[in-house]
């Protein structure tokens, strides 16, 4: 039950699961290590009993990542058409009750993508058409010193890449003209999972990409302009390289992208007059 | 046309395409600098005329990619199964014409799963399922002299890498329990791709993977491990670290799996009496 005047939430689980396990290895001076290695669990998505597809995930935060996939993927329209989305790790699935069913499942999934660099997988549907449709605000600007100070935050939260070193890090941060601050910061073993997840947390709460910026430790691919625009961010920021076509569509949807960004040092590659350096 | 005693390949193009491309960045001290960026290309896969998928690909050796992808997701049986595999960039497209279609294709795009840290994205059939009947070889080992040889080799050969900081590299290296030796190399915007290219190439040249040598730059996921499998390989390296399911199905398996492995520094996490330290 939602309390009165707080938004619609649907019936949810809270079944995240550790982010870490402990295995032994052995090291290069003969030395048995105890050694974290990143959690990797199917999670099938089932909608209203219908299989949809199996996600490969850390599972820190499943609700959030399934929510976030069905809307990445367009396959439902509002926060408020989901009912319930229910984890249960004995089955190691997800199950999302609807009001209305999917959006056009058969004609989405008639059109698969693989995407590359830690792609989702499957992105149904033609991303590229909605892209034309996608206006990002013009007025954001975003000053050095607060992309500093999001650069620190996010060293400062890697706790899990650092001891398990096989996940993806995604932030969203806010950003008020002066001050940058995280707002949620998400982990995956993909980095698609990652921004999924921050996707359906920002339709939960109903945040606003607007005014936002979007870190992620990976590689700023076709894939993430693509989803970071449908979130109408106008921010892109990454410490990782980019790609050619990554960097097509930033300039092509004038999005700010800024990568190779770490320790005081960055490129700004696209939308610079929204950056005062 | 085939030489006589050679081994049969189908019709190749030969199209690949440049890794990098040049574009102007602005750096923290407000300078403009020409910065190389990887390239990313969709590439639609149709098989005797049917659209399979769309790969998005550096473009390096998409005819490797092509083949080693049908050969991953166990679409076609064996090169010989291979007609003609014919890439146009114009059209962003690659057709196949294979002797006999497909394997159970619409059994196989029943059950997609989209797999993590930089996945394939759409893995047709169940993989897990097929990984029971593989048998990797016992009696083959690594040396350590020959781990370090391998390592250095990689060192010195990533070159696209360090230029545009946007790819995953993977590498086959031979293993005559003396010396490893860098056999392939594939580059691409995700390490999916990368191992997809060799496995195409190994079937091209007929290549055994029993006592190989699988590198990679990227994680250790279930993905990368089953591939491996499939490959009968019995060693993966990776510089990066690992996942649990990787862990798990490696061992299962009995793969035998070193990570963190860079400056004379690894961790052997199983399968440790293949290498003899």
């Amino acid at each position: 039950m939602n309390a009165p005047n707080s938004p619609y939430r649907p019936l949810l689980t809270d079944a995240g699961r550790p982010a870490t396990f402990d295995v032994d290895a052995v090291d290069e001076l003969g030395e048995t290590r105890t050694v974290p290695i990143a959690g990797e669990h199917p999670l099938t998505v089932y909608v209203d009993k219908q299989e949809i597809l199996t996600l490969m995930t850390l599972g820190a935060a499943p609700e959030d990542l399934t929510i976030g996939y069905l809307r990445n993927q367009r396959l439902v329209d509002s926060i408020e058409d989901i009912v319930a989305v229910q984890v249960d790790w004995e089955t190691s699935s997800v199950a999302v009750k609807t009001r209305n069913g999917l959006v056009d499942l058969d004609a989405k999934t008639a059109k698969r993508t693989t995407t590359t660099g830690c792609g989702q997988g499957t992105v149904f549907g033609d991303l590229m058409a909605e892209i034309d449709s996608v206006t990002l605000p013009q007025n954001a600007t975003l000053r050095r010193p607060a992309l500093y100070e999001l650069l620190e935050q996010v060293r400062i939260h890697e706790t899990i890449y650092k001891q398990a070193g096989a996940v993806h890090g995604c932030a969203l941060a806010s950003n008020d003209g002066e001050h940058a601050q995280i707002l949620l910061f998400v982990e995956d073993v993909g980095r698609h999972n990652a921004v999924d997840a921050i996707a359906g947390r920002m339709w939960l709460d109903r945040i606003d990409g607007a005014d936002k910026v979007f870190y992620t430790t990976g590689r700023l691919t076709s894939e993430m302009v693509i989803k970071a625009a449908q979130m109408r961010i106008p921010f892109l920021v990454s410490r990782s390289g980019l790609t050619q076509m990554g960097y097509e569509i930033a300039q092509k949807v004038g999005m700010t992208m800024i990568g190779r960004a770490t320790n005081k040092r960055y490129l700004v590659f696209t939308g610079g007059e929204r950056f005062l350096a």
